[in-house]
């Protein structure tokens, strides 16, 4: 056998090899009794250390034994993109939210096929979004539906279950999507991404917007929809937080729940604690551990909610692991015979986030930066160290992923507090362990073991009791303009590039659709899609309901 | 107010603060319905991490879809000493064995009270051996009892389940305590730990001792009780294990429940998967994964046998997390959108543990290094990596939980590995995060969401369908001597220092028992005492049964 023969032997041999090594995706096989309220909790970016840290920073200070999640805890989950083991929060909640494993940055959208792809990948459905189970529980159940998150809201997760694109940076494509969507509540942050197109919206529909106004949110008794806002971009960080004029997670998931619950055919609500994962990108153990606190508060609300409601399932679980970390680090030696005092007596002492002791250091005399750094952590720094804070305050880092590693003023600080700690951390970046799986559900019938984030996906549709599967509603709403129109006139005007919009006529009928809106115009007159139409640049395809055709008869 | 006041009150004040923070431990109140057989299985020092790197080993291996484990993982565990909220395998194990919170180091027994005790110590119980679950099956429900480990069987978690010493590492005192314990059935490592007395024992119970002879084992069909030991002290790690010659964890477990399943009142089985925590302790990530992995075989097996059997009852857990593994590392920049065969390629490749490979090494030929690392790793050294070995080789660790840290050729050869993959440690110790539970009961009555160590021992003793109290039962067997023969003639015989023997007299009767023993002598005549007699020289006392006064009589 010559080395040609040998070589395509070999690689039919790999090939038949990689065949068997594909497996098909588990079903998630479990009975489930649908309920009328499905609620999802996702504190973003939370390994499994963070809630044991927290556990005994509670118990340290003074703050009662153990997690409002803890008696739930019923498994684990492995959340991953469709050609990475390890998951960014665009795929992996996009996952939960629509069933369909995708790539870094894909926003519930099917993917593109790639080389590395880990289960088979369907080339044929490449950019088609994805429908949601926020988006079948509105359409197919008629269930009020909300969001409730302390990131900007067209943020990679409150995105994932509002939203499609292949780009979660997007946000040209993304917020106006979410705003169309009509969402019965939004909580969160983002005033600056709002476009006096979204603003115009709201106000056609008549849905009340709240920006940066706290006893409005709160004091908000009416039964329309209801976005609040609060900051530019993201809320601060929870220990950073202005308590009179920003409501914590708790309060914005207690108003919702009030809200939601008045209606009348239930609800679908997505709760995101989105900056665990920040401060974790930021190695920030103080912050992360208060930011999961005020998620678990907010867990708490949800679940003597459903207790009481008694027809209510509540799943909660992160999207991906962050950080690596760990309680004990072998920059420590003899961490692991300290006692709980030596543990948590200095992260117990820290009063601000990072960012946040930044935006004061910033603004302080040299001559007082030590006296200032003791004060919000109970710590007094070196001459040596004083020198490093000096050399880097003039340079802010933007970018919350990359707070760990910058030569920013909030990295030298870490720096700092971390030295004084006994925590470790193998990255700033994901990770790829499993985790924690979380679930309340009145029959009882919450997911157990390990489950994939597809399966997680599985779960939520059978006890949201829909008829159709997610696919079958994708099929529906997100279908090529070209096969929807197919023999129609059709002519797309990209005026404006970022919101192109599509002219069909057929006999004397015209119809117009816009890219990222729900809003269409038939002879001129608007009229509500019931669904966002999604408009993809890379196969210059909208997507849109099948049924579009119909109005041109 | 003067300053000696005000220190004083200052004082009051925090005392006062620190009544507060003391909260009581809380109770299991789950409703469980006793079973006739409790199997519990250990993956000691076993991370989350471990699981899901496990998984995807598999799953790239092509060696199927998920864990034996997995459809069984029901919750967390918190898992400490009684002084230190991060855990050693001696007082973790034992608070799971025993109920009883206390010191690293400590095995099955009542800890000393320290100023940093997590929870209040009764200093009253110092030293006094607290009774287990293995001991509890045995004397109050006449069950059969096992041990399966892949360590010396002296070692830690064995220990804790069968001896009773404040010092894990005092063999002479530990091991001849899980000798005399006269389990059913012990299999592990340790041939150079049995010492005559043992021996002898073994022969007057009419013990079978098996030594490295697998078929034996596996050919075994006696109805007695027997031990089975291979190597003079661990096993080795599985994957540099010689299968002709050493059974594997799941082939002494199958044979183990063989064994016991045959007993008519049911039993308690132990099944230790030793040497994750000493691959985590070494960093050694493909040796890890492959310890995880052969423990999980044995899950599969109790499982199997569980659920066909009916009345058993499985829990499985760690004692505590190790090295702070995670799958990333910002080592490896860019690792978090790395394919799966990025990610698990290089780890697929290597077929020996470093400490292998190194005793291979050892004896290599410097001219052949480069070719034999290759072959045992996949991996092509640098001419500076083979100085490095090579400068090294000399100098062998001897303690496992150094490798990750010592200038060993082991070591060495660990960075090696670890810079060719995207694996994070944050340490080569113990790590204070909770560890997952798993479970399965009949009846659907495993314990669910999170549990501290102590309560997974109510469990136990719940599943168990103990009587009276594991505490009740170590005051009825372990009281000190100098309570139960009040006013007698006792006198202590250290003529071996490591084996004092007490004698006591009572008119004509004398009776007479030894340290680490369960038999004595009345008037020079043997009997078997039940349980084993504890002697600690801290406070010169002998710990037996309260009952053992009644033979003078």
């Amino acid at each position: 056998m010559n080395v040609y023969n040998k070589i395509v032997k070999m690689k039919k041999i790999s090939n038949f090899l990689l065949l068997l090594l594909i497996f098909p995706i588990v079903a998630f096989s479990q009975e489930v009794s649908p309920v009328k309220n499905v609620i999802v909790m996702i504190p973003d970016g939370t390994s499994l250390s963070v809630y044991s840290a927290a556990r005994w920073f509670k118990h340290y200070n003074g703050l009662g034994e153990g997690l409002n999640v803890d008696p739930y805890i019923s498994g684990t989950v492995t959340t991953f993109s469709s050609n990475a083991p390890i998951g960014d929060s665009a795929p992996t909640g996009s996952t939960y939210a629509s069933g369909v494993l995708q790539q870094t940055g894909n926003v519930s959208i099917h993917p593109e096929v790639s080389d590395n792809d880990i289960f088979p990948v369907d080339g044929n459905r490449t950019y088609q979004p994805a429908a949601t189970i926020l988006e079948a529980s509105k359409l197919l159940k008629n269930k009020a539906v909300g969001l409730v998150v302390t990131c900007e809201f067209p943020h990679a997760t409150p995105a994932d279950f509002s939203a499609h694109y292949y780009n979660r940076g997007n946000y040209n494509a993304i917020a106006p999507q979410i705003a169309y969507q009509n969402l019965d509540v939004l909580f969160g942050g983002g005033n600056s991404i709002l476009t006096d197109d979204i603003k115009q919206h709201f106000n056609n529909k008549g849905i009340t917007l709240i920006q940066d106004d706290k006893d409005a949110l709160l004091n908000y008794d009416g039964d329309g929809k209801v976005w609040a806002l609060f900051g530019e971009k993201a809320l601060p960080y929870n220990i950073d937080r202005n308590p009179d004029r920003v409501p914590s997670i708790a309060e914005m998931t207690t108003k919702a729940l009030e809200i939601l619950s008045e209606k009348e055919n239930g609800f679908f609500l997505m709760v995101e604690g989105s900056q665990v994962d920040w401060a974790a990108h930021a190695n920030d153990a103080a912050t992360m551990i208060n930011e999961y606190l005020a998620f678990d508060e907010a867990v708490g609300k949800v679940i003597e909610f459903a207790k009481k409601d008694g027809n209510t399932a509540v799943v909660i679980l992160a999207d991906h692991g962050n950080s690596g970390f760990s309680i004990g680090s072998r920059e420590c030696p003899g961490y692991d015979k300290l006692s709980i005092d030596q543990l948590f007596e200095t992260v117990s002492g820290i009063k601000l986030s990072a960012n946040g002791l930044e935006s004061i250091l910033i603004k302080t005399d040299p001559a007082n930066i030590k006296n200032v750094f003791r004060d919000y952590t109970g710590i007094d720094i070196t001459d040596e160290e004083l020198q490093t804070l000096l050399s880097s305050r003039n340079y802010q880092e933007g970018d919350y992923t990359k707070v760990g590693t910058s030569n920013n003023i909030a990295h030298n600080i870490l720096n700092i507090l971390n030295s004084r700690m006994c925590f470790g951390f193998t990255t700033g970046g994901h990770t790829g362990e499993e985790v924690l799986l979380s679930a309340y559900h009145p029959q009882g019938d919450t997911p157990k073991g390990h489950l994939t984030n597809v399966q997680v996906n599985e779960y939520l549709q059978k006890v949201s009791g829909l008829d159709i599967s997610l696919q079958e509603l994708s099929d529906r709403i997100f279908v090529k303009h070209s096969e929807v129109f197919n023999g129609m006139t059709m002519k797309t005007d990209k005026s404006d590039p970022a919101f192109p919009v599509l002219n069909i006529k057929k006999g004397k009928n015209t119809l117009e659709v816009k890219a990222f809106s729900s809003v269409g115009k038939l002879n001129g007159k608007p009229f509500d899609i019931g669904s966002v139409v999604v408009y993809i640049d890379k196969n210059d395809t909208f997507y849109l309901p099948e049924s579009l055709k119909e109005k041109l008869n």
